[in-house]
């Protein structure tokens, strides 16, 4: 999730960025950490990131600047959902007509421990030694740990890396204050349960002030949807207590699924530090409105944006337009605006098919960009989806939320333009938009895409593109693929 | 299964004579189909072909030349294991330490259909329209039908593209001319069911002389392998009887399981058709025995040839020896004995381990090469399986097969110089030796494998070479991975 000012070959996205990596190659990624904060690192290929290739990306302040807060310790927070079926299958029941959809996942995993209900799955795991059963009392089905003395204040680096489910975290009797998203300060403030959506992360100060006799829970539910699956549970472990001392109190409970207002009054208090982050240029060059709707596309169930559903093309965006491969991309640029007058609150007109395509827009460096993401009814009848969108090579400021369709004429009256967030990963909540400004200043080409895995496998995805002609020559080990074999450089 | 005279970089065989071809991306095959007969293609990466990339690939004689035999019509017949189990969870179990091995077919395949045993595996299939219980009389479910006139004499096109199993081939009351063998003339010869172990084909002549009131069984048993695996079943169709028609006979039964002398015998009567088939050179230039052992490497099953489990390096070996490339390949040669005094009958000892590695035998271009493979005693005591051996880019003449330890110093003297036939796969029989002689004469990188997928996965492999000095430039869509990226050429 970082930003790769200058290195935009190593960003790591598959078709986008460098093709991918064959099985049995080493590939070096090698970029200049030039902000301090939390992060991750996953596969953009496929469903990896599903598949568990991911991880944490903590990058510290230079020894010689310090936090403007205080705190005595640290620990990751690494949230995720997990499925029994292998991501093989899940793409492939994407893939299929009729769709097949892996259903809810069997858990919810704090730093890659968690459990299932053997009840609802009695046989979907083969037996591996040491955890036959799902309650067992080994070390390797035992929840997480984060250990802490009483007293003294922690720093929770927390992110998720979701497939599917929208979090949220309770650290159970601890108030949170939460001081950094994404790697960038906001102006600290208090919450006793913290939603997180996929691509997201937040920092967070606690003191561990509470009966020290006893240990609590941490915990993860779901958010925005309604599945069986079980709360994801860690440890918080008061020393001297023994991490195996379990809370006798049951599973923190957070907001009930599908209250939308809690969720989207927390996501417009989040506000950047001022001092500490910049306010957004006033004025954009360009406006684009994406419209995100799901298509049935020839039997297929799909996601479009202004109709198109995203593929990738097997050429790299980056070295199609860097090396003007001819018949590489797609040359016809993609609508800036939806249709006219699309109800977003029902079902989109099987009239109104999408269609495959990858689209790229192009913006000249250094223009400013205002990109309204605009959700609507999905094929089902009063239902629309939080989706988490993502940016690749740049912070954006969150100008704004709203509900219903977006109108130019007054909603851009209402952004902030003194303190909005800086981040890499909004939500739009169901039947509502959200509003994002950046400054196209990054050589490259970035995907702009949903950060639910099935949702961009399933083409809720876009590529930006700024200043190609700026970049140097790209290393030869991102090259190799499509229309980039045989390439003289 | 082509020879590619010529064609070195158009074999397909992923790391061996190109890059694998990337998701999304179109590769062409240009290739002289240089000699008429029966041939099949398939995937050469990972476990492909048991997904189901795969095909027949019949080339006809030129109008000026006629077959040595008569006949009226023809029919193809592809045979095929199959398993409801994802490709993907397979190689992850043959992977995994603890190994976990699917187990059994769940249903052997004439031209892709079958049936599963419903009580075995209850609930292992998702619905799909049309084909939602195992007995349905849906068209989808129906087995194939092999269409014949009463009295008429058909050429059947036999070909096994199994990934495990070695099959019987049965025609239900009707004697088989098997005529041909891998696409080579061999001698004629009557039978009333047929081995065809994987990678083979055969052309087999039959006449519809039978009872022209009912159909027929077409039906395939397992070899070798004791499965649960219901028979494959087709139906031979005399016209005019409907196709729906079907015997009331039970599924023919084909020889015992593990009766290999029956096997013995029949690969011993399979012989060159004298006058169409050149004889082999008298002599050889060169001489390598390899034994095949199963072996665990820190925990994970194996298989090995003289101490070597083949993994691929991801530099394609015709590409790093064209262009030297550094690093790209083992610069050691392989071993052309084993070890000294193994001994085959019983499981291997640990003190000789296994590694992995890429070998690489060269041949002198044009030089007579005889390759011994010595078949062994698996990890399990009293065991040893059937495996067949395939040499891309030549066929090879099957000089003999043996039991017990191939003997150098007598066993050559009983090598048939006279008639041996002409082919590209050979069985090696359980704790025997098969001996292969052929003439290096196809300038390129050509694996040689034993053609069951999941033992080629777990390293029953080799690459053999000739030549490559003398190939012209590779075209650049075989390049691309590995150390071919960024490659002038």
């Amino acid at each position: 999730m970082y930003v790769q000012r200058g290195t935009p070959y190593f960003d790591g996205a598959a078709y986008v960025s460098q093709c991918p990596i064959n099985p049995g190659e080493i590939f070096t990624y090698k970029f200049k950490v030039d902000r301090a904060g939390t992060y991750f690192y996953h596969g953009h290929f496929g469903m990896q990131r599903s598949g568990g290739l991911y991880g944490s990306l903590i990058v510290d302040l230079p020894a010689s600047k310090k936090e403007p807060f205080a705190y005595d310790g640290e620990h990751s927070i690494l949230l995720n959902d997990w499925w029994h079926k292998s991501i093989y299958e899940q793409e492939l029941g994407l893939n299929s007509v009729p769709f097949r959809f892996v259903g809810e996942p069997q858990s919810l995993l704090i730093e890659g421990r968690g459990k299932y209900n053997c009840s609802l799955y009695p046989a979907t795991v083969p037996p591996t030694p040491g955890c036959l059963t799902c309650n067992a009392t080994s070390p390797k089905c035992a929840p997480h740990v984060i250990p802490v003395t009483p007293g003294k204040t922690y720093r929770l680096r927390i992110a998720s890396v979701a497939s599917l489910s929208s979090l949220n975290f309770i650290l159970e009797g601890h108030k949170m204050t939460v001081v950094q998203a994404d790697g960038r300060y906001i102006k600290p403030f208090d919450v006793y349960n913290l939603d997180v959506y996929s691509g997201q992360t937040y920092d967070v100060l606690f003191t561990a002030d509470q009966d020290a006799s006893k240990n609590y829970w941490a915990a993860i539910n779901v958010r925005g949807r309604n599945p069986k699956t079980p709360t994801g549970l860690a440890v918080l472990q008061y020393l001297p207590n023994e991490a195996t001392l379990l809370p006798t109190t049951p599973a923190p409970v957070s907001p009930i699924w599908n209250d939308t207002a809690t969720s989207i009054s927390l996501a417009k208090q989040i506000l950047a530090k001022v001092g500490y982050e910049a306010a957004p240029p006033k004025k954009s060059h360009r406006t684009i409105v994406i419209l995100g709707t799901q298509n049935n596309i020839n039997g297929n169930l799909k996601w479009a944006l202004n109709n198109i559903s995203y593929v990738h093309n097997p050429t790299p965006v980056i070295a199609a337009l860097k090396y003007n491969i001819k018949g590489a991309i797609d040359s016809t640029p993609p609508p800036d605006y939806p249709v006219q007058d699309y109800n977003i609150f029902v079902p989109p007109k099987p009239s109104l098919s999408a269609n495959y395509g990858s689209p790229l827009y192009v913006f000249k460096r250094g223009s400013v960009v205002d990109v309204i993401v605009q959700n609507s009814n999905t094929l089902t009848p009063n239902n629309s989806e939080i989706h988490p969108w993502h940016l690749h090579g740049h912070d954006f400021w969150v100008l704004g939320y709203g509900q219903g369709m977006y109108d130019s004429t007054k909603d851009a009256a209402s952004f902030n333009l003194i303190d909005p967030p800086v981040r890499n990963t909004a939500a739009v909540f169901p039947y509502g938009w959200v509003a994002l400004r950046f400054v196209a200043d990054n050589p490259g080409a970035w995907p702009f895409h949903c950060h639910i895995e099935p949702h961009f496998h399933m083409g809720m995805g876009t590529v930006f593109a700024e200043g190609i002609h700026n970049l140097p020559k790209l290393p030869s080990q991102t090259l190799g693929c499509g229309l980039t074999k045989g390439l003289h450089r």
